[in-house]
């Protein structure tokens, strides 16, 4: 594209003063599970609504009953040859977690400073300089940038910042609903996330989605005496540790019937892509006290924790559990159980499938009663998306390495309402590292991060402009 | 005997003063495990030793860290050809248990009454009355009148009376062994349970032993996200579930190698006594909501509770278990397990044998800690034993049907103790019903009990004798 070369070498030259602007973001403590600091939050929403109507957005902060949102538009070019340019919708968040334990924090945590490491790599240290605020302004340079060097955008775009992403989005959904034609676009982009190593650019492609039960099982109507009653009574706990171990074969895999309906293996080159990648197993689980892959046997931990789903106890209990002992036989037992889907499983059926599995094994004077906590598909980008190529390309001629793609274990909630709300799939793009220390002390956010995270939006912006 | 005659109708005219010598001990409100009352039990303890005194014991009040022991003497007869009269030792306990909630108690719960009911039966209403200065009192006045009628008894009796049955018996074990030689006989008769029904009195043969260990799973070195690690990381709740899951067959049976080391059968004689006890599965189960017996298949259920072991888990934990869900893999899980033991399975030997087992089923990554929550064997009398026949044939003589000899699921830990540190069995035989309210409010003996409990331990004593 003709004039990337002059919008890069724009974003070189004025990153001092992007740094500047970013500061004075990153000065304003908006924390928004704090309401001592509503007003703050409401006032980087405003610098934000300023930030983008000078660049030329048509840009304003929207109330909402929580934090306000920022939602500002820009049209794309004219159609090239009858093919306009796509209508691309950029999601960041400007609220921040709290600076707990702030006696730990070398510097304060809204006084962003500057620091040269002794490796002569610079940082950005303040709280919200990786999450997300040094992300999110890594979007708008670069739009400020081509509108400054080109007049223009070289797609019609929507930048959409939430202020309550770090206290559970409560104000997202009603606004996503209320705004469903506005907000939707032909491809969200989204930059909440990490690179795959420093010199990796990474777009996750997948993000597993989620159910979750909780059951309990119930047998007598009272707890019961062990000494007077062991032996005949029917023992809830024992019920549902059978129920649990039936749960997985030997060789890892969920016995749930159905429950791999819409499970698809990974293309070959996607596998390979994955198998090439820089990942240590034995660094991945030495980190946390583990050395032996436990998931679906002849799987890699990346094909384990990416593209497999799990069936997961993330709590049991039953019975006495304080100090001591107590001959108890429980009159009922409980567990809560998280499902982790890829490509098109059904939570719904998934669901219902562990019900009829929880069913088909009660013995006699049992039963079991059922609490659903959430569900949500999986996020899967089609591997062949020509919008994904372009953003790869584009990222891979930044970076020292090229573009990976990834997947992710956890899910994101707003990538979700996205697809099911809008019907729109997600690109996500970030440039942050593992040890941004997000949600810790002394965040910070790397220089070359914001520096190569412009230049890198300015390329796919170029890049999915192009038709 | 040729003086039982006249001791039991000694008995039968001096029921109402009987009834007086016990309203006067339950007007003592010796609640042990309240210290405010700890001037009142040793007036209990006083009271007993004055009265056991006055019949002719070498009765004393015997000071420990707690509350104090009464402990009386009194010889047998002399040498009939040769063959000295059995040396017994009678066991109860002057505690009672608190009183609340005292607003349910239609009577002074230290202000005894006589009841009349309806259908003609008295009842002597007041805490302990049943539990078990009642039934202690029942031998006492057994004593007294064979005192009055015949100058002496008809074996060597040591009294012991404990005053902290009721909170845990802290003193109990260091007394026994400081004064074993005094306090070791023929055959402890521990006055402290029910008969079968309000007909039919009971001998208890057997209780079970039990151990109780804690396990605890341990995985990664701290909580992970599911999201994150879920697929590959050990789940140590699904390691726990796996492992109890495992510990039973589809049969019920256990299957821990060697568990069943040291198990009997039941002699027919006695299984054939337990099929014909008016006992209903569907009522005993039916009680608290159950209807089929859960445990080892073929056995009846006085069988799975009275003469077979059980593993039984009555508490499990892990994860997170409060409100709503968290996607956490936790790093370690823990359930208490414990195991009622019967004849001569050895407690060391079980809790060896479920290391064992725990161990040989731990995958890679994981560790098991054990914590160990009390072990005691079982007690099994000989169900030939000379003695139990003898006052088998006496209560039978006493009451409208032949006495029964049952099991008891739970253990009785004094009983454990006598055998352990004084090498002594125990004859089980109380006159207590299902019915009087222990620990409630509105406790009750039933007259007859009282008085036909006098008068089946004259002819215990008298058969015992008879050498």
């Amino acid at each position: 594209m003709a004039g990337l070369d002059s919008v890069l070498a724009c974003l070189d030259l004025n990153l001092d003063r992007a740094v500047g602007r970013l500061s004075d973001l990153l000065r304003i403590p908006s924390i928004s599970t704090d309401p001592a600091y509503a007003e703050d939050c409401r006032r980087a929403a405003e610098y934000l609504a300023g930030d983008l109507s000078a660049i030329g957005f048509d840009a304003a902060v929207r109330d909402t009953p929580g934090h306000p949102m920022v939602v500002a538009h820009h049209e794309g070019p004219a159609p090239k040859d009858g093919v306009k340019a796509p209508h691309v919708l950029f999601y960041g968040h400007y609220d921040v977690q709290p600076v707990d334990p702030v006696s730990e924090w070398h510097t304060g945590p809204f006084e962003p400073v500057v620091q040269e490491m002794p490796d002569g790599t610079k940082r950005i240290v303040a709280r919200g300089s990786a999450d997300d605020k040094g992300q999110l302004m890594t979007f708008i340079e670069a739009c400020r940038a081509f509108k400054a060097e080109t007049g223009g955008l070289p797609c019609r775009v929507t930048i959409f910042l939430e202020g309550e992403e770090e206290s559970g989005s409560p104000s997202l959904n009603p606004f996503l609903d209320a705004n469903r034609e506005e907000l939707s676009a032909d491809v969200a982009l989204v930059c909440d996330t990490n690179m795959w190593n420093r010199d990796t650019p990474a777009i996750s492609t997948g993000l597993r989605g989620m159910v979750g039960e909780e059951v309990v099982i119930k047998a007598a109507s009272r707890d019961l005496h062990s000494g007077y009653y062991g032996g005949a009574a029917q023992n809830p706990i024992h019920v549902l540790a059978n129920i649990l171990a039936d749960m997985h074969d030997a060789d890892g895999r969920v016995t749930i019937p159905g429950f791999y309906d819409g499970v698809e293996e990974l293309p070959d080159v996607v596998r390979k892509s994955w198998d090439s990648l820089d990942f240590s197993e034995a660094d991945f689980l030495g980190e946390v006290g583990l050395s032996v892959p436990s998931g679906e046997k002849g799987r890699s931990v990346l094909e384990q924790t990416w593209s497999r789903p799990t069936a997961e106890v993330n709590g049991i209990a039953g019975g006495y559990n304080g100090k001591g002992f107590k001959t108890v036989i429980a009159a009922e037992a409980s567990a809560k159980v998280s499902f982790r889907l890829v490509f098109s499983q059904d939570p719904a059926k998934i669901r219902a499938a562990f019900h009829a599995f929880v069913e088909a094994r009660l013995p006699a004077d049992c039963t079991a009663e059922f609490h659903a906590h959430g569900g949500s598909p999986a996020i899967q980008l089609p591997f062949d998306s020509p919008l994904l190529e372009k953003a790869r390309g584009a990222l891979s001629d930044e970076w020292p390495k090229p573009a990976v793609m990834i997947g992710m274990g956890g899910s994101i909630p707003v990538v979700g309402e996205f697809k099911s709300r809008l019907g729109m799939e997600s690109l996500l793009i970030g440039f942050g590292l593992g040890d941004d220390a997000i949600h810790s002390p002394n965040e910070k956010y790397e220089m070359s991060s914001f520096h190569k995270g412009q230049r890198s939006w300015a390329r796919v912006l170029a890049a999915l402009g192009e038709g």
